[in-house]
């Protein structure tokens, strides 16, 4: 089959990979029908970690082809998401909530790869979702949303603990920030402040949700969201980028005893101990839990009461990966699906 | 009136400050009936902090002496407990529960100091608490604890989420580590693993409420944990010391989306943001909130339910305050009370 190998920053090509089968019985084999590149694929492709001849790609939808004997919840011909992370989900991590660390957690990059044709999906009954039955196609792009962004985006609004009422920023303004601005639009939220500085991301911002933009980054940023929200800082903060700055930018903004919910890949972040502490806000998130809110999150698409997919602003076949992976990392596209 | 004064590190001496009065219409001026010296006193007496002629002391319970006009919830005669940061109580943040973090805040110590005869208290409706009436005398050390130790221990078990059948690891063994004891067992914990290598306070944690003692440090310590806890870490853990190692022990003792709750007041602490990224905690701690859970805590005590006030390993009399701070910072003594 074809799939998607990067062999070093900035070096992504399509080659062929040796067919996936079933290894184990909880195994299932799925024909992938959209997958996409993750702002997470742009570090190593930027050279912030360093690829190693890796089979990329973590997000998917596709068929189920073929099912190991112990497989129960998805038969062959099922349209399925998963998550990002390979779960059991029964263990007594899986059981709280916490998919993404599984005692048998794997990460779909690397060994897996979805950017190709087909992917062998382990433990599927704990980690892929049938769909209610096979969807239009127009609904293929916010199911595979689901898959990571909006899952990410959601499990950190609910990590900032987002509800009817509160405010809300979002730090980031790439697709995982846009989907923050949606699930707090969802959750019932009644300020959304994105941070973005680009029109074609505030309009997306807008229209998911937004209710307010502020362009200014750092200290001006802070504080124009204590500006926005009686001086005090934001009740719930998202944190959508990963590095210290935007860290930083998210404690900062948030109020005493208030919420931040981070799921940027943290790369070089050194949280400073006694502005934490000082600050008394609450801090949670990391690899999202996609699988925790997959059905709901898929129930949500099928009624179309949420449209994720319009996070995508172009699409390619699969043999232009590399096309894919240049256009996000000059931001000129948000994010690309891929179909095989 | 005599007070403490630290003129530096080491330097501790009781000397004449002037009487206090009140200065605004929410002042009460209080005589106190007991004082103590905090683990976070020893910070500036080992030279971690710079003490500069500061009035030390922010742990009181005392009497009323005199109320501003526009005092209504204590009156002169009435027994109170203080928190030891002033606090509105009415204003968003206050009504949030985090009075630590008011938009009036001050920290008594320095300016207003309590290890003295009196004390003039800002903002008294939002800071005092009046007892149900005089208390016996062997309920004032506890009613004392809850001016600081029960409070932040109590607030740490709450930001850990302490609750039912839950397992908790506390981090620290001074007093603040062991009043989180105590408010895990309160709070209902099965589990709850003191970590210590004193004999004196793994008797006094037992005697709170200890199920399980691990003397290991470092990772060996975390090991321990994982071992009483089906290899996955504590639900909730406690950190009542506030240094690196002591942060990092904690984080890394939690399992996957379990919570810290940290208190320890930090010093030099750098949180690694990959490590926590993927450790998939929560973390909420800082100066405790005491005045959310004051009422409660005085009720407990005066049903006599809890007893925090054996904390107390000694009395002295005001004037020896500087044979109190030296019996704390050799751990000769876990907490000493100052009788003015």
């Amino acid at each position: 089959m074809r799939g998607v190998i990067m062999h070093a920053p900035g070096d992504v090509r399509v080659e062929e990979r040796e067919n996936p089968r079933i290894q184990e019985p909880t195994d299932a084999v799925i024909r992938i029908v959209a997958a996409c590149v993750c702002g997470s694929d742009l570090w190593p492709y930027r050279g912030a970690d360093t690829p190693d001849q890796q089979a990329m790609g973590h997000e998917y939808v596709g068929v189920v082809e073929q099912i190991g004997d112990a497989v129960v919840t998805v038969v062959p011909g099922d349209f399925v998401v998963g998550s990002f992370v390979i779960s059991d989900n029964t263990c007594a991590i899986c059981a709280a909530g916490y998919q993404s660390r599984c005692v048998e957690a794997i990460f779909v990059d690397g060994e897996i790869g979805t950017q190709a044709e087909y992917a062998r999906i382990p433990h599927a009954d704990g980690t892929l979702v049938a769909t209610p039955g096979q969807p239009d196609e127009d609904l293929i792009p916010s199911l595979l949303a689901a898959s990571d962004v909006l899952g990410t985006g959601w499990f950190a609004a609910v990590a900032a603990e987002v509800g009817p009422g509160k405010s809300v920023a979002v730090v980031g303004d790439g697709a995982v920030g846009l989907m923050g601005v949606l699930a707090a639009k969802q959750l019932g939220a009644q300020k959304i402040i994105a941070m973005s500085r680009h029109a074609d991301r505030q309009e997306l911002a807008r229209d998911f949700g937004a209710s307010d933009i502020v362009v200014e980054r750092g200290d001006q940023g802070v504080e124009r969201i204590k500006e926005l929200t009686d001086g005090l800082g934001a009740d719930c903060v998202i944190e959508a980028v990963g590095s210290q700055e935007s860290m930083m930018q998210a404690i900062r903004s948030t109020r005493p005893g208030g919420h931040v919910g981070y799921v940027g890949v943290s790369h070089d972040v050194e949280l400073p101990g006694g502005e934490l502490f000082f600050g008394l806000v609450h801090l949670h998130g990391g690899p999202a839990p996609v699988r925790r809110f997959l059905p709901e999150l898929i129930q949500l698409i099928w009624d179309r009461t949420i449209d994720p997919g319009k996070v995508f602003d172009r699409t390619l076949p699969l043999e232009q990966a590399a096309e894919a992976y240049a256009a996000m990392d000059s931001r000129e596209s948000v994010k690309v699906l891929l179909k095989p």
